[in-house]
C-alpha cells in the first residue's frame, strides 16, 4: 500500500452504491495523514508518476498499444483545472494528450455525442486527460433538457458500449467524479469573484447552475449506477480539501500504471555492434 | 534584462549571418552566470513564465485571438526533449499543444508538406510546441533527396509566406534551432546505448545520420539565411550545456509573452451585481 494510505485508493474511491446525496466532500477516504503530510507526499509521488509515464511512453515508441485515459468530471470549481496543472503538471508534456471539452460546436453537435470523443482519445502510449467528457451528455443535458429523455436514457448503454470498445482496445481508463459541497463552491466562485486575475474563470451561468444543484446531483447519481463498470470504473472523490484530491488522483494513477507492469523496451538492435558502429563514426 | 544575464537572450543568439560551422556548441552566449546560477534561475523563471503563459490562456478564454508558437529543431539528442519536460514542463498542461512530427505517414505524405502542420497551429490562448516542424521539409528531405532539389529549394519562400500568415493570425512564432558538437552528440548517444532505461530512444539509423553531419550543417545554415524574418525569427541556440539551452529557451518565451502586454482579461460581468446574486444562492 501507498505511504500514509491506511486503505488502497482505489478501495477507498471505487464507486459502490453510494448515495452521492450523503457524501461527506470534506473527508479524506484512505489517507491517514494530515494536510502537510499529504502535500510532502504529492510531490514524491509526482515522481513516481512521472517515471511510470515515461516507461508507458517508451513502450509506445516502441510498438505497445497502450495507453491511458483519465476522465475529470465535477461541477464548475471543484478542481478539475487543478488536478491538470498539480498532477498532469508532474509528468512530461510529450507524453499528455489533454483535452478540455467545452459546449459542443455546431459541428460536433451535427455529428453523435461520442464523435468528438473519440477522435481525442489517446493514441498508444499517451496519457489522455478529458476535462469533462460524454459524461457531460448525460449531466448538462439531462438536467437541462437539451435532448429528449428517450435520447439521453439510451447514452448510458452507449458510453458503455463505447468504454467496453475503448478498454477492448488497449486503454486503461479511470474516471473520477469530484464532488465539493455547496458551501464550499460558494467560497470558491467568491474568491473568483473577489480577485481580477481570476475574474476570467467566472461565468454569471455558474451561479444559475447552482440552483439545479440537486437535479445534477440525481444526474450524477444515475452516472455513478448506470456506467460503473469494471472495464471503466469510477471513483467518487471528495473534493473540498484540494491536497486530497490532487494526492488522490496521482495515486489512481500510479496505481494504473502499475497495472500495466511495464518495463523499459528492450533494445531491438545489437547494443554491442551499435557502440561499435558509434565508436567509428 | 532578465537576472544574471550580460545581454538579452534574444540579441544574444538572434540568428544573423553567422556560419553554423563556427559556432562554438558549448558556449553560453548572453549569460554571466555559471551552471548552478543558471540551475537556480531556471526554477525561479519557470514560475514567471508559467504565469505569463496563464494569462494568455485566459486571453484566450475571453476572445483574444493569440498564440505562441516554438518551434524546435536540431539533430538527435540535441536537447529538444529536454526543452518540453524543463522549460514548457512548468507551465499549466492545460495551455499546452504539443506535437512531436514524426517521419510522414502516408495519408500526410499525400497531402502538401504544410497541411499536416496547420492542422497543429496552436488555437487562441495556447502555448504551441512543435518537436521538429515543416523545417524536415527542407532539412532531412534535402540531405536525403526524398524529393527533387526543384521541390525543396521552393519550400523556402513556402515556408515564409505560411510562417508571414500565421503570424499575421496572431501567433508569435520563436523558432530555435539547438546545436551540440559531433562529439556531444556522441556522448549522448553512448549513454543511450550505456542504459538500458534509454534504448527506447535509439535508433541504428542515427549513427548513419552523423555521416551526413556536414550535409546538415549546409541545409541548417540555409535555412537560417533564408527564413528567418522579423514575423517568424531564429535563435540559434549553442546546446552542449542542457542547463543552459532550458533557461535561454525560457527567456525566450518570457521575453514572447511579455511582448505581448497580456494584462487580466477584464470583468465581463458586473461583479458586485454577481457577489450579491452569489450570496443570496
Amino acid at each position: 500500500m501507498a505511504k500514509n494510505w491506511a486503505q488502497p485508493v482505489t478501495t477507498a474511491l471505487r464507486a459502490d452504491s453510494q448515495r452521492i446525496a450523503d457524501l461527506d466532500t470534506s473527508s479524506t477516504p484512505g489517507f491517514a495523514g494530515d494536510k502537510q503530510q499529504g502535500q510532502t507526499l504529492l510531490s514524491e509521488r509526482g515522481v513516481v508518476l512521472s517515471d511510470l509515464q515515461e516507461r508507458l511512453f517508451a513502450n509506445g515508441r516502441t510498438g505497445d498499444k497502450r495507453s491511458v485515459l483519465l476522465v475529470l468530471q465535477g461541477m464548475d470549481t471543484a478542481g478539475k483545472g487543478g488536478i491538470v496543472r498539480h498532477v498532469i503538471g508532474s509528468v512530461d508534456p510529450q507524453g499528455v494528450d489533454h483535452t478540455s471539452f467545452g459546449v459542443p460546436t455546431e459541428e460536433e453537435k451535427r455529428h453523435d455525442f461520442l464523435w468528438r470523443i473519440r477522435k481525442r482519445l489517446p493514441v498508444p502510449g499517451q496519457l489522455g486527460v478529458f476535462d469533462r467528457s460524454h459524461y457531460e451528455d448525460v449531466l448538462v443535458a439531462r438536467v437541462h433538457e437539451l435532448v429528449p429523455r428517450a435520447e439521453w436514457e439510451q447514452r448510458y448503454d452507449k458510453i458503455n458500449a463505447f468504454e467496453r470498445e475503448v478498454a477492448d482496445a488497449g486503454t486503461t481508463i479511470v474516471k473520477v467524479a469530484m464532488f465539493i459541497s455547496l458551501d464550499e463552491q460558494k467560497r470558491r466562485l467568491h474568491e473568483r469573484l473577489e480577485r481580477a486575475d481570476k475574474y476570467w474563470k467566472f461565468h454569471p451561468g455558474d451561479i444559475t447552475e447552482r440552483g439545479y444543484w440537486p437535479e445534477y446531483q440525481k444526474a450524477y447519481q444515475a452516472v455513478l449506477e448506470r456506467t460503473n463498470t469494471d472495464y471503466a470504473p469510477w471513483y467518487i472523490l471528495p473534493a473540498d480539501h484540494k491536497w486530497y484530491a490532487r494526492l488522490a488522483v496521482t495515486e489512481l494513477l500510479i496505481d494504473a500504471l502499475t497495472g500495466l507492469g511495464l518495463d523499459w523496451p528492450p533494445a531491438d538492435f545489437d547494443v554491442e555492434e551499435q557502440l561499435r558502429r558509434l565508436d567509428a563514426s
